[in-house]
């Protein structure tokens, strides 16, 4: 196995975590760097784009999130190899990262500017993605997204759907999936439940 | 094989044209169809989310165009079997995307707005995106950016380059691409003179 090393904020959510989460259920082992915010700018500086996460692979520095889960999916065996399997799992993946980017300019507003940016975003693509995300997940027997089983695609939504009922993001109502996509939560209850999950989190909690 | 039609703008280009290339080079059959601008209002609305190109695949809709890149070019045989590869090949098609939908909100711009707009790509992302493919190319040996052999990510860099050295985006100097990253106009020579690709657009000028 390679060398990996993840560098990301420290908190649990965010574009590092579905990699973190599919490393640790497939018991791949890597460096979990976590950046505290002041380090961040300094940090940002030796990355090509100015961003995280950044993943090492023996030494070699690779950006962009979805290419590093995609990476790890197949190291931990969360990635369907049949290629239409293969398919509907990228498709969820880039829906949620296209639909959270939407969200990306509004954390750098303040006040009305941010909060009319953001129930803008409540009352008009957001339910959109929702909905979509709902009825693939129903499409496919209501447990999982692509292949019958855990694959990226679930921690890729799980993570995004907890980030938006966590009450964090102001303005985002807490109950926005449940009104909208109330499979979605049923969805994030199981994938929390699975064994390697809850353990994963039962770490921090400890 | 799957039936497979793929709808977008009928133009060389855009988020269809690596997709098209992939298929035809791969000698895989699909139904091109090309949408004319006044059409893509009507046909939007059967869109999940009102964007094109989709991929129908054995009549079921697909959407997100890297994911239907990745996808042909696994049928096609031009997607690294290698997850080390195959993360750098995908790393390749974000990075690409990611700076190209900088450009995105410019389209619906005019006049003095978009010329600020763009200058302000061309004097910022532009360049440093294009000098960072230019360093992976070169990392990889100067000819593909990944495996070793034509992959995907060489042709998502080939529709990109072209189009910005097309002179069709006004205010983008049609020189950007030689000046800051001379490696990608050889690497777009070298694409465009592979026999399957030149046989393709030789279609088109008959």
């Amino acid at each position: 196995m390679p060398q990996l090393k993840l560098s990301y904020f420290d908190v649990h959510g965010g574009r590092a975590e579905p990699i973190r989460l599919a490393l640790h259920i497939g018991g791949i082992g890597f460096e979990d760097h976590r950046l505290a915010f002041p380090a961040f700018a300094e940090f940002r500086k030796t990355t090509p784009f100015g961003q995280v996460p950044t993943l090492e692979v023996d030494g070699v520095l690779v950006t962009q999130c979805d290419a590093m889960l995609r990476y790890a999916g197949k190291l931990a065996g969360l990635y369907p190899t049949d290629p239409y399997q293969a398919l509907l799992c990228d498709e969820i993946s880039y829906v949620v990262e296209e639909a959270s980017g939407k969200m990306g300019p509004t954390f750098g507003m303040k006040g009305d500017a941010q909060k009319e940016a953001r129930l803008a975003l409540v009352n008009g693509s957001m339910p959109v993605y929702l909905a979509w995300l709902q009825k693939q997940l129903l499409a496919h027997g209501g447990d999982y997204f692509a292949d019958n089983r855990l694959t990226i695609a679930d921690l890729k939504v799980f993570v995004d759907v907890r980030g938006l009922n966590s009450g964090r993001l102001d303005h985002i109502p807490t109950d926005l999936v449940e009104k909208v996509a109330p499979a979605l939560n049923a969805h994030l209850q199981r994938i929390a439940q699975t064994p390697a999950v809850a353990a994963y989190y039962a770490r921090f909690a400890a």
